[in-house]
This record gives C-alpha cells, structure tokens and sequence, in this order.
C-alpha cells in the first residue's frame, strides 16, 4: 500500500491559491484514487507508485490548464511493503482514530 | 498565521516507527501550539515561526530520548501575512469543510 | 523544463543508506535524464513530468530489489513553463555559477 | 551533524524569484554556518537542530523584508548521532566525490 500527500501551487498568480488548490483536489478525485484534503496537502492512496505519479501528473496538468506558469510540486510517499497500512492505520497506529 | 506540517522519523530502529510517532506528536502537543494529527504528517500552527521551530525542536529531542540515532525531518510552512488563515480556512477556502 | 529533486530511502535497514542510495542514482542515471547527485538529494531535469516521474519510479524499484521494504520518497519540482530555466540556470540566476 | 536542505520562495510576486532566494542565501550565509546553495535549495551543516533553525529563520525575515508576503519554506534535516558526516562525507560515500 502507497500512501502519499502532495501539495501543487502555482508561483506568479498572486497569493491566494484556493482557485488552483481546487482544481488540483478535483483532478486528484478524478483518478478514482482515495484522496483526503489535509491543511497542507492532499492525501492519496493506492496499490502501486504509478497510479500515484498519474494522479499528480493529472493535478498538475489541471493548474497549467488553470493558468499555472510556474507549477511548484512537494510530494511525500511512504511506500510499505512490510504490512498494508492505510492512512487511517497509520493514525489508528499512533493512537489518534 | 503560520501553518505547518512536520513529518519525523528515526532511520535504523525497524520498519515500525508507530512509537516514535507518538513520542515526537506528544512532544507537539506539550508546545501549546495547535497540533492536528494527519497521516502523512502533524499539522501545527502558531502565530510566529519561532514557536513552529521550537515545537519541532522538542519533537527532534523526544525522537532522540527515545533511541533515534539517525533522525530524518520533513517540515512545510505556509507564512501568510496578507491575510490571517488557520488551518481550518485553508480548507474551507478549497471547499473542503 | 522540469527541474526536480528526490531524496529515496529505506526504513528498517539500519542508520548507514548509502548502499540503497547508490542503487537508486544509478536507476535514475539509467533513465537518460540529467542527473546531479547533491547531499540531500539528487537533481533531475526533464522536459517533461512524465519523465520525471517514470525515472523516480525505477529508483523506488532499484531500492525495492536492494531489500527496501518500507520507502520513503521525498520529490520536490519546479515545472516552469514562463522561460526554459535549466538547473544550471537556477544557480546562476543568484549568483552563484 | 546535522545536515538540512532548505528552499524560500514567495508566491504573489510574479514567476521570477531569484532576488529573493538571492537574499535568503545570503541571511544563511550570515548565520555563519556552512552554506552550499544547490538547484533545489541550499544546504546547511551545523553541529545543532537549532542553529539551522535560528539560520531559516534570518533567511525567511530577509524574504519578508524584501516584500514577500506569503512564504513557502520547505526544509528537510538529516540528523545523525551515530556517525559525523558532513554534506561532503555523503556525497563521498555514494561515490560521487
């Protein structure tokens, strides 16, 4: 199981990036994903690394649509292979569901 | 406002990290900042970033109490000063709440 | 131009990575891109995400096969579609080429 | 010896950021810590967490005090007490110094 989160802005279209962040939750949705907005990105669950990257891509893809000149990506992934832990395990484990 | 989100973990103590989890979230929450639990990270806001860093600090010191000898850290900050959002406007603003 | 970094890493093989680094630069070496090892990362370039994303994925497969059962991706990009700003470009442009 | 990877930049001010990753480099190099600036973000070595905090801090005033007025600042540190290896020793060990 992948768990990753991303975060998408565009650089250059002032600083409110909620019009952009909409689109990019929208694409992510759109990749049939498990997606969870989170304060500072979006969470996104899936079997394998490669469905992960098409749904950013696709994100991605929705903010140079949107007008995105300068398109900023962080993207964090855990991926495990030792046990299959979804994002929820991963709270339940820490004690926080 | 200050939003943040921290990920830390420890190499070389297995592929379970679940307590050292608790002990950095714990080590958050003793700040007194506002500390919101998310799977791929802690997400902590503060009106300086000072405080942010101080907090995370604790946390690094609570990771290495706990016998991490190689500590990784991941830390994202949004320092907005146009205007004062939380973590809670930033998803309300993307329609998430 | 993609200009990007990704750091990869295995948790629960001990403190020492470099093993599993080497792996993984060779995979992302193997992709044809350009490839700069710096400490924390490794930077790519690429005219494309897809790319980007096809030669980080043979990297996470290299560290898999080396013994990595549990990954941790970090993947920073910097898409620019405004001007043609290679790496080289990027440090030049502060001075520091 | 903690070796960190930090990356400034404010998003409302156009798609160039060179004059302010320009004086974030140069309040880093002020900390009088050891400063490499990367395509990616700058690396820092100190012998303390708090150090490289106290050094993002001045870097992230000095993108303030330049007009920045919403600030993204990501950051990841690696953090070892079992062995001193600097930025240089990392690159060493994956041979590519």
């Amino acid at each position: 199981m992948i768990v990753a989160e991303v975060s998408i802005a565009p650089f250059g279209v002032g600083t409110s990036l909620s019009r952009y962040v909409k689109e990019a939750v929208k694409a992510l949705r759109a990749s049939g994903l498990k997606v969870t907005p989170c304060p500072m990105g979006t969470v996104l669950e899936a079997s394998d690394l490669a469905s992960i990257f098409k749904a950013v891509e696709r994100a991605h893809d929705a903010v140079r649509a949107a007008g995105g000149e300068r398109i900023s990506i962080t993207l964090k992934v855990d991926a495990r292979y030792d046990k299959d832990a979804s994002a929820e395990e991963k709270l339940r484990s820490i004690g926080e569901l």
